[in-house]
């Protein structure tokens, strides 16, 4: 979840100055639209780590909102009042009517964090605090609620460097407490347990947006623009409703997931495919020594006796002519034929269609013992599926949270999730289309659909890059391989794929 | 959960063959036109106790249907195959496409509740299965899927009865093993369980229906009547979209949900306040006798040091005039009056009708140590609410879980839940209204509503019985009340109250 949010996003002063103008003017009379229309009342909740600029967004959204018609509340330690009352009870009473915007610093999630992190509370306790989050967020989504979820993010490096900034400013020093540093010391507990939180908490229509928080330019722009594009697809909704129903029709779940993503879309998290540089390359005799060492170690792993207590699904995913076959040859010339299998996805079948679109996965699953290696996958629902048109705003941005969940049944089963994106350039791409087209027996690989696909690039790495976004997780992590050099892709693949086995093993 | 299904439902054969004939030809006809409409799939789960009519049901299903068109699957224990792969992965097989009906013997319910009955699982790990059959169910809705989720349930006594009856026959006697008088031994524990997996997975877009399973008859024309009224309810709404958008539109939860609040409308609860003798009396005396009594306990309790660490949220429903302000009186004469607040309930103010319906009732959650006495509750939201048609359907049928939900967690706080429903007869309320109206002090009492909600008498006993049939849980328990004598009325409260406060203390 938190990779695009630490590729280093700016945004110029000079672009800031004139987007921010055009915001807040468009901010403003959509504030002023949901006030008049008073049939829907919005939550922003302002979460994430230290000194990511949580306190300066808050500021930012009152001064660019009309303030009389906002509600910010910032939750640290509960008061008395509050700590003789369940939980839950300050956040019922920070819930804004309808018509108005609530701004909430701090929030539900933080006392189940810091529980997990600092107070080491036990899974089974954190399991069931996020299962009463689900129900309390789905409820105010029933109610017709649209919640907009931020999480403000830094890297390791760029909390320590904003912390030692604020420290070296006479000005700022104040700002920054033992406790911060303390908080730092637990850095990676609390990032893991973060990107859990999030995960399971993040549905359909109610997602998380994770902003880079070390640009105050960039943060202020995401935090607004996913505000304005909330607020515009319900108010949008609405009206819809109204001139079919002749009245405001009830808000159904439907209308909080076109928000939702309508909130998703105002995310720039392409930098993590377009940030490669694209530049090593393997020589063809190193190429032979390695793959050799590689198939043979793949090929003792998949016969341990260990592995029958596992399986393997690897996922290759990439554009059209990226090397996915050749690299899955490389695997099954490694193991044992009784023991893999590899599952080419092409459109679904009509059978297919008339299920939920995990089914045709899960009748792939491998027994332990396994291999089963898909050409393409899943990922088509947001991918191809996305772009395309083929599946509804709602279904693709809901399939996220589907996926994660599909593929931690798998991860808890004890199967070892590989997922590769094999990334080539648009260059290379059309040199590789072209070689097709003139080599007799490639032929058959090259298709009118690769053309008009090809066209699609941009949206394509746009749909990548959210993919690896939203389920890069800590069990069934995304390898992106530069691809661009078919020998150097195929080692790193053999290689992840034997170091992912070892680790389980 | 269980309440309604043990009033001993019966049907008498010469009705349940007029009816059977005319139910078999209705689903029929649904069956053909979700054939025909291929737009959702229906599953039907059938869970529930040994010997309840579990196997009878899905047999009976497959005559009543066109069995070409549904597929049945039995659940034992997993084969080979299943094993070798996760726990969901038979289950996924089993979905049924669009257009089709599946009837599923034993589903992923199973394994969480035999596991934490008889292997004794953990807490934490039986909230994290159910979050995950959550989710999974929710991707089920949102695909489209019609979910039925029967429950056949049998008392303990019942189910006694019919293990003994099948033994005593030798035709039968081999269908009762070993294994079916083990878990008789461990009834308890799964009575227990059941009723807390039934209430954390009753969901507004799939709720459990609990059917009482000791009479054949009675079961048979519930469960058809159950599934008829779902499919009814959807095909309707696929049809009204259509209309609307010149296509099948898609299918949001809204759908879901009104399917799932008409299939809860097939259940008879009204057993549970109809079954009620009224007999009862007890003289002037003996009340004055045991009133101070009571009140003295409950001024007792009331200013024990232990109270410190609980609070007091006590309910009272009923019909008018049943002696709802009489019975509160009797508390807060017994309480000090800087530890109680009595909250009455009328109808929402615009601020409040602005936020989520809970949101006035969370502002009135008392701090530790005090009492808040509600006269009228959120249960508004399933009696006036829905029998009024204030509250939308699927509004009204999500609000159980959310109430189950907001009781739990002041219960997890240490606050005492009380709940009574004062039942009277209505010959009673005609006679408490004469009365209001001939005398003078109490006319101010007696309001033209009250004699509209009068005429509406029958629809309240249903909403409420099927109020406390869906939100009595084991932390939350109501108390029905015959109230038609106020003396033994306000004994049977106070003692009921002081009765549960010791029990927390």
């Amino acid at each position: 979840m938190f990779k695009s949010a630490e590729l280093g996003n700016r945004v110029d002063d000079a672009k800031y100055a004139k987007e921010v103008a055009k915001l807040r003017a468009d901010l403003l009379d959509a504030q002023y639209e949901l006030l008049e229309d008073k049939s829907f009342p919005v939550i922003v909740l302002v979460n994430g780590v230290e000194g990511a600029g949580k306190g300066e967004t808050v500021n930012l959204l009152n001064e660019w909102l009309d303030p009389r018609h906002v509600r910010s509340r910032a939750f640290g330690d509960p008061d008395e009042a509050e700590r003789l009352r369940p939980p839950m009870w300050r956040f019922w009473q920070a819930l804004p009517p309808k018509g108005k915007i609530a701004v909430l610093f701090g929030s539900w999630y933080t006392a189940p964090i810091v529980g997990r992190v600092v107070d080491k509370t036990s899974d089974g306790k954190l399991a069931a605090e996020l299962s009463r989050v689900r129900s309390f967020e789905q409820l105010l989504v029933d109610d017709g609620a649209v919640l907009v979820k931020l999480w403000f993010h830094l890297s390791k490096k760029a909390q320590k460097k904003r912390l030692v900034a604020l420290e070296k400013d006479k000005l700022t020093r104040w700002r920054v407490t033992a406790q911060d540093w303390r908080s730092f010391a637990r850095y990676d507990a609390f990032r893991r347990v973060s990107e859990h939180v999030l995960r399971e908490t993040s549905t359909g229509a109610a997602p998380w947006l994770v902003i880079d928080g070390s640009d105050p330019n960039y943060r202020a722009l995401a935090a607004g623009r996913a505000l304005l594009a909330a607020l515009r697809a319900r108010l949008g909704a609405a009206k819809e409703a109204a001139r079919k129903n002749g009245k405001a029709g009830r808000k159904k779940n439907g209308a909080s997931e076109d928000a939702a993503a309508s909130m998703l879309r105002t995310l720039d998290t392409a930098g993590i495919l377009k940030s490669l540089p694209f530049t090593e390359r393997l020589s063809k005799p190193k190429y032979e020594t390695k793959i050799v060492k590689a198939q043979a170690t793949l090929g003792r792993l998949s016969r341990s006796s260990k592995m029958k207590k596992h399986a393997v699904v690897a996922v290759f995913e990439g554009m059209d002519a990226a090397g996915k076959g050749g690299a899955i040859r490389r695997i099954t010339q490694a193991v044992d034929a009784r023991h893999f299998s590899v599952v080419p996805i092409a459109a679904p079948t009509e059978e297919e269609r008339a299920r939920p679109y995990l089914w045709r996965f899960w009748r792939h699953v491998p027994r332990r013992g396994q291999f089963a290696i898909f050409d393409r996958s899943w990922y088509g629902r947001v991918l191809v599926e996305r772009v395309e048109g083929f599946a509804a705003e709602d279904a693709w941005s809901r399939a996220y949270a589907e996926i994660n969940e599909f593929e931690q049944e798998l991860s808890d089963h004890g199967i070892v999730v590989v997922k590769f994106w094999l990334a080539i350039t648009k260059d290379e791409q059309m040199k590789r289309f072209k070689e097709r087209e003139a080599t007799r027996h490639k032929q058959f690989k090259i298709t009118a659909e690769d053309w008009r696909n090809r066209r699609k690039w941009d949206d394509y790495i746009v749909a990548a890059s959210d993919m690896i976004d939203r389920t890069g997780t800590a069990y069934a992590p995304w390898t992106v391989i530069e691809a661009n050099d078919k020998h150097l892709a195929r080692v790193r693949v053999l290689e992840t794929l034997n170091r992912r086995i070892r680790e389980a093993l």
